[in-house]
């Protein structure tokens, strides 16, 4: 019973998931969904981009957020246009609530929008948004063993960036296991070291993500 | 409708973590729910705590994890009871799967039951497991927004740890921000600012526990 109605949810989702997809297609904006724990940096990340990329391409950002619009407070001084989706106690963004805010951008005048998710490794990985692709972000300070505990992220995700890793020394976390397991679940993606804060390697990702809306 | 399935399945898993509750109260056994972000120091504290109290107190671990046995693996040097729940995907424990492994102990001979939960600040939240109390475990590398963000857990836990504490200096954490927040969300829970890898304050911590054991 309970495994039919989570079915039922998930076609439902990808249904709508395909028509955002499709709009995205027509108005060429590639769409990012951005997923890692809480506190591993996405709302760092985006900051850091926006201020490098802002001025070379338009970008528009969605928040994802069980309560509160912190994230979207810290971001607003790039003025590029935010919309919160306040989740009030959901695990994870679907792709009805993306469908539903997506009026509010000019898409036409578009070329990427970054969703934010909630921070979660779990539930988010399950719920297709309509995106272009998944970006996941894991962080030194959460230990070396994420990709083989949390597989499905890693396994989908078309991109990784491990982040503060300027902080690797002040912990125990093993680089070998982490690439070990990392590369037993999806060996061949991209993968970045970074720091967001101290801005190591970041070029990496800017010339990455450049790429990649370029070329969408 | 969802909203309707999800009301049932909360009902029926209040209903199982009460009679859970009430097993342990025959048996006078604490069951410890201990909730985090992934890679916030749950099985280091558990590591730890075992290592402080195991020739005290008779103590037993279920373990969830969404794949693999590693978090076990890393406690089995301590010779108690561990059983794991592989949640195959699944985002948190819930009441039934605690009610199954259970006949796996001979509860008549222990003192106390620490689960370590799935990795998540936001699904197992919302799953009462029958515990006597929820332990929430945070981290200064996480950012200083999580109370605020993700508020259910820090309002229900009885008891708070701010992990990590030897990592402060290295990142931006802002303390009096994290205190007014968490002040905000659960002004009276006790809270103590430790490090398990570093040997931090961890005495405030084991002193509670071992309260908290000793009049259950």
């Amino acid at each position: 019973m309970e495994i039919k109605i989570m079915k039922n949810v998930l076609d439902r989702n990808k249904n709508k998931a395909n028509e955002v997809r499709s709009l995205m297609k027509e108005n060429n904006v590639l769409l990012v969904n951005l997923i890692s724990s809480p506190g591993a940096g996405k709302t760092t990340l985006l900051d850091c981009t926006l201020e490098k990329l802002k001025n070379t391409f338009k970008i528009a950002i969605i928040e994802g957020d069980i309560a509160t619009d912190r994230d979207a407070q810290r971001l607003k001084k790039h003025k590029v246009p935010i919309v919160v989706i306040n989740t009030e106690g959901g695990c994870h963004l679907d792709s009805h609530s993306i469908s539903k805010v997506l009026p509010k951008f000019n898409l036409e005048n578009l070329d990427v929008i970054f969703i934010e998710n909630v921070g979660n490794l779990v539930c988010p990985s399950h719920f297709d948004l309509g995106e272009s692709f998944k970006l996941a972000l894991v962080s030194t300070t959460e230990g070396d063993d994420k990709p083989i505990k949390y597989p499905m992220l890693f396994r989908e995700a078309k991109v990784i960036l491990l982040n503060k890793i300027d902080l690797l020394e002040y912990t125990n976390f093993n680089r070998s296991s982490f690439l070990k397991d990392l590369n037993n679940v999806n060996g061949k993606v991209p993968f970045f070291e970074v720091s967001c804060t101290a801005n190591i390697n970041m070029e990496q990702w800017y010339d990455w993500i450049f790429n990649e809306i370029i070329s969408k």
